[in-house]
């Protein structure tokens, strides 16, 4: 039981942001610090932009920022975004599904149960909550007043797992040059 | 986020032998009702065994039973059991952790957070819960009266992911013949 390596990257994309709200940060030193390849990075920061939580700015000295207040990004709604595939068992993929326990079987909702309070773990936290105190306080450049947090809206170019470069080079990758 | 497949199989042997107590269930009729291969099957059969769960017999008209009352096997031991990769992220390995976030985040203490409200769901449940309240009712054969539940020891044969075929015939595949 393990969250995916997109997850992964994106939550870090996210809080290293938020963490450095006073300047623009880079594809390429995202993925010196982190060790991850920049193709993989690009394909984040493209979803990211695409859902309205990352601004990319072009040209030398461009980069990437948060566009939204860190303490209205949800954890939560960022996890359910990025993870895709919940089937905790057979019986999850209706389409498959040949368990032959399936009629009387209650493993299902037992693990639903379980996927919903660790979630609701999640639900109470916002991206401000995970990062240094002093950085959080600062907020997102140009971001709005806190306020309720903001739906993350599904944007994915493709699915998370495996992570493909992209064919063509993307606005933030462009802004990274 | 999903469960192994060898978590999945194991519940579906015990749960399987669960509703079926007043007689012994084969290998094979496991890997033709559920679609699962008899490798497969075979590696958590043993596994079962070395773990106290199960008992076999060998022979023609052999099989297996629980050893356990299913009252007395919590479900959030065996998962315990049977997932080895809790690696939500990249951090949780200390020896390939190179995410210079570490210091200031706060996103592995909350993922443990989350971590720990899932397996407080399964905590309460026992395999007799999982099953047909009849089936339940009747307990497994030879199992002792129903008591605390029991501590579901690690004796896996390897680890997990890919299942991989026993190279010897176990006692369980022998009972099956």
């Amino acid at each position: 039981m393990r969250l995916t390596d997109y997850t992964d990257y994106t939550m870090r994309v996210l809080m290293y942001c938020a963490a450095h709200p006073d300047r623009l940060v880079t594809v390429n030193e995202l993925a010196q610090e982190h060790g991850i390849s920049r193709h993989h990075l690009t394909k984040i920061v493209t979803d990211l932009g695409r859902q309205g939580l990352l601004q990319t700015v072009r040209g030398r000295g461009g980069g990437m920022r948060l566009s939204v207040d860190p303490a209205r990004i949800r954890v939560a709604d960022v996890v359910r975004t990025t993870e895709t595939d919940f089937r905790l068992v057979e019986c999850f993929d209706a389409r498959s599904n040949r368990c032959p326990l399936t009629p009387t079987c209650r493993l299902k909702g037992l693990l639903e149960s379980a996927m919903d309070a660790y979630f609701e773990v999640l639900e109470g936290r916002t991206l401000a909550d995970l990062v240094a105190p002093d950085a959080a306080k600062r907020g997102a450049a140009r971001a709005p007043d806190a306020a309720a947090p903001i739906p993350v809206r599904s944007a994915r170019t493709t699915r998370p797992t495996p992570l493909q470069p992209r064919a063509r080079r993307s606005q933030a990758e462009r802004a990274d040059a």
